[in-house]
């Protein structure tokens, strides 16, 4: 089994591949493109590809990829981002003036770095920063990244979760060619458009609240160039081989002028959270 | 007249603060929490802030500052992100080997970098890398990024919207500490929570539907730690002094465990842009 994500090796999507699969052979990727690729031309099995983030919002780069190419979700997974203050081997943290990492990773971590008088200083990714400190062998600088990554480099940790929000988490696709039937609770994907009426949506929403279907997502995204039309993301618990969803979807299709299923996949259960 | 926006002189959101004020002082500031911070304090008198991208998606940390800030939307505006490339004075495009930029902004040219046979290399900023390119001063790079980054550094621009897709659309949120009374067409920017009940989604877009109200956004952003509980996002055209939709808010209440209503501004007109 081997699962591409896009970054590189000591990427938070390549941690999240081990804490959905386990120990599996990763393909890291230049691009989300490239991941598509990867899947579509059987160089990988599978892939994991973030989808939203509880801060930073939905990757709508990624719903796009999903509609072009011909994929299924097979799967979900939410990882803590918890960023890691990651020195070279016995670095004391009283010796740490300056902290390396990705613009958006350092300014998850401000707090904590005013706090504990510590300069930030960008580079342009989490692991990258790890791998420029271990080759620069400094001692009064840290890098910022994940639990990975300092493995990765044989470089220690000398403090997890240090980020000022502790509600940062990505959503995660499993991403395949052949679909799959989930049991037990399962959650679908869809994605559609609609004519352009006063209350469309509204009747939209109504095929699931007539069949007292729960939705764990919904967001619009503006077609640009068309200031009224709109693509919307719902996600509902229920698969498509179930009959209610099944009617659901058979009813929304009446309103919708384009309708895309992109999976039904189990349900990711927090509590059972690996990470 | 001092505008505050995040990021370095010549960034994007600096842009978008002249095509929507004119010629005015700009308070570049270091995080979006500084932002909402000089707003507060009376360094500036407002603010614009980036609030969602057609690619990206919605930036959620904007709204956590709006909803822990007191602080009224007063405009929006989009800006269509159109990628410069941008080198020394007297470069000719064939001397170019290298492209130095984001790695969002090398991500979004990637095709065309391709196509020239340019290779990319990444930096922490796009202003940042017009900057470095000067001190620099070579022949064979150039970097990627904003019109007005080009100008300041009085550098040369070979082409402009070099992004392979064109559908590259940033919205922005005008905020200081007073609201206005917006004329003509409006649109009024909500977040409110529900109970956890089924259909109270498809009831709480009732007290638009009912009314004949339109909406622009609708989002759900999951509240993390509390699995079946959301924050919703809401734009509809109205403003808050008009009497449907002050009926409708009023009525919306009902269900709402939380209710915010973060400003009534004019509608930006996609046609009247600017830039």
């Amino acid at each position: 089994m081997k699962v591409a994500f896009q970054g590189e090796p000591g990427a938070y999507s390549e941690q999240a591949v081990f804490n959905y699969h386990g120990q599996v052979e990763t393909l890291p990727c230049e691009s989300f493109d490239a991941v598509f690729q990867a899947v579509n031309a059987d160089a990988c099995s599978s892939a994991l590809i973030p989808i939203e983030n509880s801060l930073a919002g939905s990757i709508h780069q990624n719903y796009d990829l999903l509609l072009r190419n011909n994929l299924h979700i097979v799967g979900e997974y939410f990882l803590r981002v918890r960023h890691c203050l990651i020195v070279n081997p016995g670095v004391d943290k009283t010796e740490i003036k300056k902290a390396i990492s990705h613009p958006q990773a350092l300014g998850q971590c401000a707090g904590y770095l005013q706090s504990h008088g510590i300069k930030a200083e960008q580079t342009y990714d989490t692991a990258g920063s790890v791998k420029q400190l271990k080759a620069l062998g400094a001692r009064d600088v840290a890098a910022i990244a994940s639990r990975r990554a300092a493995e990765l480099y044989e470089m220690e940790i000398l403090e997890e979760g240090i980020e000022d929000n502790p509600e940062n988490f990505t959503r995660f696709l499993a991403i395949q060619k052949e679909p799959v039937l989930p049991e037990g609770e399962a959650k679908t994907s869809i994605v559609f458009t609609l004519k352009n009426q006063p209350g469309a949506l509204f009747k939209a929403l109504s095929v699931f609240a007539l069949r007292d279907i729960d939705l764990t997502k919904i967001e619009s995204r503006p077609l640009q160039g068309k200031p009224w039309e709109y693509l919307f993301y719902v996600d509902f618990i229920g698969a498509t081989h179930h009959e209610t969803s099944r009617r659901a979807l058979d009813h929304l299709a009446e309103y919708a002028l384009m309708l895309r299923a992109l999976g039904s996949y189990p349900r990711f259960k927090p509590q059972t959270n690996p990470s």
